[in-house]
């Protein structure tokens, strides 16, 4: 990753300096600068900061939690008051706030910022997520913008917001990757184990999806990834272990979303159907005790691959939905001063979750900057809306043939409570004022009531 | 909570003192106390340690956080070494280790327990979790366990094990009694916006399933519930506000099992749910925009509320599956030493989440204390497995009328992920190692693997 941004910088014509401690790192830098490269690379910190141009500006992409302070530690020794520290890394935003203020006191500039788009990315055109010390930003902003993607020839970055605004949108925009990834996973689930879907007919199905309204990297990439073959001539996903590696970047975004009490439901299954995919040895033993036999049906192929393509859009436009409306509400607890049409403009390339619908959400937001969700846009509520029918058609055929379905099904959860103008949880209120005395409130009168229910 | 166990003692014939700040409830304390009971109540912190034989036994029930703290300050001076102080509330669990090793270097026992059971479990027979010095324990154990609920003569109390098991397992069944209190909410609206069912007959159902294996307390509290009427003769539950309060301990399940990897959807649907009922303002747009027409189709409503007692017994059992699954894990993090059959037994009863069920996850259990998961159990995996048509009946239902479903279909997605010998994480997989080069495992070599996909 850093590797690629550095050659990045290097084609655009800034001068750089890379330091990794690990010198065969250094080397296979090395072997990738041209003539026209100003890069120098080295394992020694002291080589590097003195190679740096003052006030230096200095970005680390190391892995989150300890090493980031341990680098920091070991470039400190070596810098001077008014240089500049970026954060590329997926840092949990906390430790974004509380090292700005520890290298504040050093009058050491600090800011995250969240980078997208994976190893291809870095190397020719990422999404970037700066927040923080907006001075220090600027002085950098040339860089960045010449470097990261562009849509419309305009450039995927924009400074977010005030502290860890840029980590924690870039901690969004993995939740929400989360989700789509295991919105793809269930399709392809339902496709092959549920109705029985040949491999190279679902492989077409992503292809030619990624050509209309559903275009988006992960489908894009899907479909490539389908259409791998091994030395042995088997398509390559069929022996892939199902074990589901994650970095913590969903679970935090799930977790911190249970602490700003932001619904994000989808995000939080593919957090949870990672987690399960771990239980291997206990579900061989379950997949013998917990028998389920579908009843035969025949399908059209087609057809339910129709009803698919409009159900996992409307899926996918839910999980947008949780995540920017996670976003305005940490936006107010944490005073980030997020800007979502920004958010969603920046989105529209070089990142992961880039798809031709963050074009609509921006016009959402464009139309409205105090937009609550995206789903109360008159537009994308009429083209949602318009996709229910074949939503519940396909839930309804995962239920039947007994296809995990949790993220689909948490997207449509999702949507039927936000649109119950009363949902049944009046029932919870007097529950837990039966057992705990907790008291109620009521629809027809002001105040608090405690009841003697039995 | 903390007068009701007072008394609950004092009827037992134990000698007690009650302590609080507030003059109002030390004199509601005197006022329900007979001749019978050995009690003393006051506002002075000096007057209470002087009343208290020693070494004294202090249980603290004060609401979580800082105010445990505070308690525990304003007690230290008037204490002695040997002295034991016993926190009854919901505290985090890593706060209950915090202050065992604060204390133990003062010579205070501390240990943390569980009570559940609400204001009338504390007066007439809670249950209750202890965990940590074992010694304390011992030493209060008659008073506990004259105390307690009892079930079959045996007292629902037992020492679980080290550090804040107590605190901990009392956390997992409050995360428990989220997922049931949701998944009966959510059975409440099916029938009733879903199905037009009658209130009557909707109050009628929830007393019939009481008096068969769905018998639990909060089962019968909903039938009590929905048989109230307010002064002016309506039905009471139907003019309670559906904005739903919550204490932070189902969050807390829910954030904690993620840390430890541990599925448990039905409780992360509770929370979020609790959280979606406080967008009201939001929901009334939403109700206007996201329409939804079910087809008109007549039912029989006493098919479907058959079929909705085997989905609701389906669904309660895969909750506590994932609860007593996550405690199986917790302990072995913590290094706690449960032992989940006295885990099951000590909930029969006392507790909010009793129910004639427990009984036969502690007879499972009995069978195999290595047991994984309740699922796994073959009396418990024929049960769940025979109610699955039903189930998956319903849930087709709910998705046809646009009732927000979230608790069951997350148990629905539970059971069909947890019986999937092969989950389609593959693709998660392999898209990991597309954009971020994050490698792979195969099912036919050993190894990890890396694909130039493009």
């Amino acid at each position: 990753m850093g590797r690629n941004l550095l050659l990045n910088m290097a084609d655009n014509k800034f001068a750089v300096a890379g330091l990794d401690l690990d010198a065969a790192k250094v080397e296979s830098l090395e072997n990738e600068i041209n003539d026209t490269h100003q890069v120098k690379a080295t394992t020694q910190v002291a080589e590097f900061t003195q190679a740096i141009r003052k006030p230096r500006a200095i970005m680390l992409l190391v892995p989150a939690g300890k090493p980031v302070d341990g680098a920091i530690n070991s470039l400190l020794p070596h810098l001077e008051e008014g240089d500049i520290i970026i954060d590329g890394g997926n840092s949990y935003f906390p430790d974004t706030d509380r090292r700005f203020l520890e290298l504040s006191q050093k009058n050491i500039h600090f800011f995250g910022m969240g980078i997208s788009g994976g190893e291809k990315g870095a190397r020719f055109g990422p999404s970037l997520m700066p927040g923080g010390d907006k001075g220090a930003y600027e002085r950098l902003r040339p860089i960045f913008e010449a470097v990261s993607a562009k849509v419309n020839g305009e450039p995927c970055v924009a400074y977010l917001g005030n502290g860890s605004a840029g980590n924690y949108v870039k901690m969004v925009h993995n939740g929400i990757e989360y989700g789509i990834m295991q919105l793809i996973a269930e399709t392809y689930d339902l496709m092959k184990r549920g109705f029985g879907i040949d491999d190279e007919k679902i492989q077409q199905t992503f292809v030619q999806w990624n050509n209309t309204e559903l275009q988006s990297f992960l489908v894009e990439i899907t479909g490539e990834i389908l259409n791998k073959f091994d030395e042995d001539g088997q398509r390559l996903v069929n022996v892939i272990s199902d074990w589901a590696k994650s970095k913590g970047t969903g679970k935090w975004t799930s977790q911190n979303a249970m602490d700003l009490q932001a619904p994000v439901p989808v995000i939080d299954a593919a957090v949870t159907m990672r987690d399960m995919s771990k239980f291997k040895p206990e579900r061989i033993q379950a997949a013998k005790k917990l028998n389920w036999t579908p009843a035969e049906k025949s399908i059209d192929e087609d057809q339910v691959i129709g009803q698919l393509k409009d159900a996992f859009y409307f899926a996918m436009l839910n999980t947008y939905a949780q995540g920017l409306a996670q976003l305005t509400i940490a936006s107010e607890t944490y005073n980030y001063g997020l800007n979502l049409e920004e958010v969603a403009k920046i989105w529209r390339g070089g990142c992961i979750i880039r798809a031709a619908a963050l074009e609509d959400f921006r016009q959402a937001y464009s139309r409205d900057a105090s937009l609550r969700n995206i789903l109360l846009d008159d537009t994308i509520a009429k083209d949602i809306s318009s996709r229910q029918a074949n939503t519940r058609e396909i839930v309804k055929q995962a239920v039947e043939h007994g296809i995990p379905f949790a993220a689909y099904m948490n997207a449509l959860a999702y949507f039927d409570s936000y649109r119950s103008e009363r949902m049944p949880t009046n029932i919870i209120q007097a529950q837990r004022d039966y057992f705990g005395a907790h008291t109620y409130e009521r629809i027809d009168r002001e105040g608090s009531f405690h009841t003697q229910w039995d």
